[in-house]
């Protein structure tokens, strides 16, 4: 499926390995500051839920829209917040109501370790935690109350009921039945793009930038979200388990309606090239076509995990 | 268990009978304003979880607490935010891994209407929602964006793990082992008094107070949220399942810590007359005692639902 060499893949993303150390960091010490004060088993299992090994995609795809837009300062506060909405997506979707995994990150499921009760409050709230440590880092950047306020916002409409939980049920829901290709883009939109778009824009927002430029990150965002989820599911084809991390070929043995089903692998992934070709020009017009968020739109659909 | 006769307490919670039908009217325009964008099976749950007949408690004490600070204008949006929150929490007390209960606000919980996996979503996508909803009401407020942040954060802050999320599991745990008083106490603070005891704070902050003001209503908060739990647990044993609109003797059955258990009806009752003394005492010393701030704090413990 990659159109790349592996050894130029491995090179691309280690050019993101930097900001991955840098957002695990921030994520222990996002652990450091506000689980203490958390009893019992859910401090635990919150910790356990956020330090797994990750790409920290998201994240990194937030650092290059805010140093694209000009954003100086210390914003990792900000990509841990959003990476903490991300951990929370994947631990609730391993639920057993959910999709019923045994396997996340290479490691057994939260649920699987503290149990579902734990695990279920310990996903919910990641939520809360995620907004206060976005308006914590927002203050660390001097930014604004206004600002602030929109971006404390913008994550959590991006995490709600119209963007990732919702989508998280829509998924689930398609399972049961033959999706056409506009109900699946439309599913795929909320369920991942939700959040990427959101690291796009807020990447936008930190930087103080507003106007064409926010919209053009949106757009990028919007896309590169839409086209991470198309190499997805073409990954849970032709990927294995221990290269991801998680379970594979769960769609195929639950039917559920998936791009490469809908437009073969071929297909799917010449769908996935066009939106990033289409994300990269939006933010070429806007004058923020930096390598960096060249590369992670590249990144996103020629992963092999 | 009341000491005030019956006809007296119907009167006295009549009182808040306008606050009540405002705060339902405000949540039915939440659920006009951010539903329409939800798709499916979600959106429909968490309607159905928003506008049970609740006694709207948490939003009565905020809009007192609000007037009794000398705040202006239309908070209503805040109260809705704060009973979201709290709907959240009963949504997901009743899931089978938590509670596993059957009827909640005299109707069948919202997992045994939609399903566990649209239940359990549903909840989590609340705590998000009340984010959002609670940014909006502070701009219909016209409040500037450090304090709007700041009741945003602290609203998150009451739901997450170190407050009413995190004394979810905590209630549970408890379940398995007996409690002495001072762990019991600690679980009520977080799981129904963090939520209470910001209401009340919020009520300040919303009217733009500070300082010693806002640390008596934060003490007053955290005492009726705590005497409100002892009437809980007494109610548990004292009323029937048609007064409450949900199960009672759980605690019982399930050989539960309670305030009744460890100090008798007697010496429960005692302890939240006590609280309540020293809630009032504290908004009187701060000038903030109200007639109708003394009324909620009595009605927490006389109260027969």
């Amino acid at each position: 499926m990659p159109t790349m060499p592996e050894q130029a893949l491995r090179r691309e993303s280690a050019a993101f390995a930097a900001d991955k150390d840098e957002i695990d960091r921030a994520i222990a010490v996002s652990c450091e500051r506000y689980l203490p004060e958390v009893d019992g088993l859910v401090g635990d299992a919150i910790h356990y839920g956020l330090t797994g090994e990750g790409k920290r995609m998201r994240g990194i795809l937030f650092l290059c829209a805010f140093r694209a837009a000009g954003g100086v300062g210390d914003a990792l506060g900000l990509a841990a917040a959003i990476e903490i909405v991300h951990a929370y997506s994947l631990l609730h979707d391993d639920l057993p109501c959910m999709d019923d995994d045994d396997v996340r990150r290479g490691r057994p499921t939260v649920h699987r370790v503290f149990g579902v009760a734990a695990g279920t409050v310990a996903g919910v709230a990641m939520v809360p935690l995620a907004a206060v440590a976005a308006a914590d880092a927002c203050a660390t950047l001097g930014l604004p109350g206004e600002i602030a306020g929109e971006i404390v916002a913008e994550l959590m409409r991006a995490s709600g009921a119209g963007g990732m939980i919702g989508g998280q049920l829509l998924d689930l829901e398609g399972e049961k039945r033959p999706l056409g290709l506009e109900d699946l883009e439309r599913i795929h939109r909320a369920k991942t793009g939700a959040l990427i778009a959101a690291a796009a824009t807020l990447g936008g927002r930190a930087a103080r930038t507003d106007g064409e430029r926010l919209e053009a990150l949106a757009r990028y965002g919007a896309d590169v979200g839409l086209a991470f989820q198309i190499a997805d599911d073409v990954l849970d084809v032709t990927a294995t388990t221990g290269q991801l991390g998680k379970t594979v070929g769960r769609d195929v043995a639950l039917q559920k309606s998936t791009y490469p089903g809908l437009l073969g692998i071929e297909g799917a992934n010449r769908r996935a090239g066009a939106l990033i070709r289409d994300g990269c020009d939006a933010l070429d017009s806007a004058g923020l076509l930096t390598p960096e968020l060249a590369r992670i739109a590249r990144f996103a659909i020629e992963r092999t995990s």
